[in-house]
């Protein structure tokens, strides 16, 4: 089995849908050309991350899926003959949206799609306003490249997620994300949650035995209420091996096209020296599905 | 709420119970010393690690709990005032044998008992052979210096292990282990072992918002069988905080006590930024019980 060719889209955004989608797909064409067969989006790509307030006129950035964005990078995908993994805010009904990964196949189809699961909400990421969590469950997508774990931002910090998709067969975990610095936050601070950020999605990568792509959001975006704050994406994109190794990692200040080969067939070793799956107590896992056991 | 001094006792071991009883001893004493109030031993502390090979007449490593090791460790914490955490090999009927970890109060009593609930077998590591898998569940250990969640070796490696612990009211994450590189390995493979062995622990205090602590052994040991083969123990015991943060880490090729100094209000304030179990998606958890989602 030859090694796939993966590419990760680190950029940044502006308030022009246009421009934004002119961007990633400029970046998507020269991942093409570089031998990419599968290519990542971050989330959320075709704005500026709009959660940062709570304003209902936001919701007119959403779109129906299938929509426009599906439509123009499905017609892309098919063009370059690649597998595509993008991030939308998904329209589903009056009220009712979701913050959605759609994988488009090189026919320009749409495999498979992922309404994100964990929904966070924390000051500047006010998330719960926007986005009704999931109801896709944690299904991996099968595509020409491999059945895909996609998952998305927040559901990063948890286990179950990760696991769920190994268990349904996932070759690959890939979560799009935008994921920041509060500025005023200390530097050693900052370098705790980013350094947290990067380990725990390794440790999924080392539990599952399967290699990992995370894509985030680069750049200072300002709050749309208070400009003198914002977030400051902190890029970093990376992707890790079966053993959690850091195969490729990207700038965390620039824009950057990540380049990554996957052995395909690591997995399989891997699993092979370290059978975690093997040895699971799912006898005395039952208190999992509660919210706390008090 | 003062911060709590624990200490990990990463020592070498030789086929002498008593030499090994010795050792920890004094090293238990030093560390009481230095202000330890939790001291917390490696995997199988009491001999070497007898499962490089599958040979009945080992099973005389075996005692019961209680019994002369809890005696003898329990009158060194009521001695020095400590909580102790022991890992003994347990006979707990002809042919039943467990690998269970013990904590001592202050007191000297048993304040609770672990059986080590994922049981490895690999080449080297011949654990299904000693030990049947534990039927304690996964649950923490109160105790005068916090609630305890002990896990050994192989369970460190299982998110679910630490969630399970986490959700039932843990204040701490406890590995005792005895991990180390085949010497046959290459050093890259070794360098990636040993990372993925602290990521996916690190990624466990992330995950849950948990101080954790990970005591290795350390040294050679050869195999009964094929003396020229055997298990180079990595040592490099460590210390994290609920980001995920390296707090101490020991060395790799020697004996060490290694002290720290845990901040036991720290995850409360973690997880007010990072409130991870708010979100779990308990609703849709429930294939994680299954062996596979084939």
């Amino acid at each position: 089995m030859t090694p796939l060719n993966v590419a990760l889209i680190q950029q940044s955004c502006t308030g022009s849908r246009a421009d934004n989608i002119s961007k990633s797909s400029a970046m998507v064409r020269q991942a093409a050309a570089s031998g990419a067969e599968l290519v990542i989006l971050q989330e959320l790509h075709t704005s500026t991350y709009f959660c940062q307030v709570e304003s209902p006129p936001l919701f007119d950035l959403a779109e129906p899926i299938p929509g426009p964005s599906t439509v123009a990078f499905g017609t892309l995908a098919q063009e370059l003959g690649i597998v595509l993994v993008t991030s939308l805010f998904e329209r589903r009904a009056a009220g009712l949206y979701h913050n959605t990964a759609v994988v488009l196949e090189r026919d320009g189809t749409i495999a498979g799609m992922y309404r994100k699961m964990h929904i966070p909400d924390d000051p500047g990421f006010y998330e719960k306003f926007y986005f009704t969590p999931g109801d896709t469950g944690f299904n991996p997508i099968k595509t020409s490249v491999g059945t895909l774990g996609v998952l998305v931002c927040w559901d990063q910090w948890y286990p179950e997620a990760a696991r769920m998709m190994a268990l349904a067969g996932a070759d690959l975990l890939i979560y799009p994300t935008a994921i920041g610095w509060d500025p005023e936050d200390t530097a050693d601070e900052q370098r705790r949650q980013y350094d947290a950020w990067r380990t725990v999605q390794r440790g999924h990568a080392v539990a599952n035995g399967l290699p990992l792509l995370a894509v985030n959001r680069v750049g200072f975006e300002p709050s749309q209420q208070q400009p003198e704050t914002g977030i400051k994406f902190w890029g970093g994109s990376f992707a890790a091996g079966p053993q959690g190794e850091i195969l490729a990692v990207a700038s965390q200040e620039n824009e950057e096209i990540l380049l990554v080969e996957i052995d395909r067939e690591r997995s399989e070793r891997v699993r092979r020296i370290w059978p975690f799956l093997r040895d699971r107590r799912i006898d005395e896992y039952g208190d999992l599905l509660k919210r706390f056991r008090d």
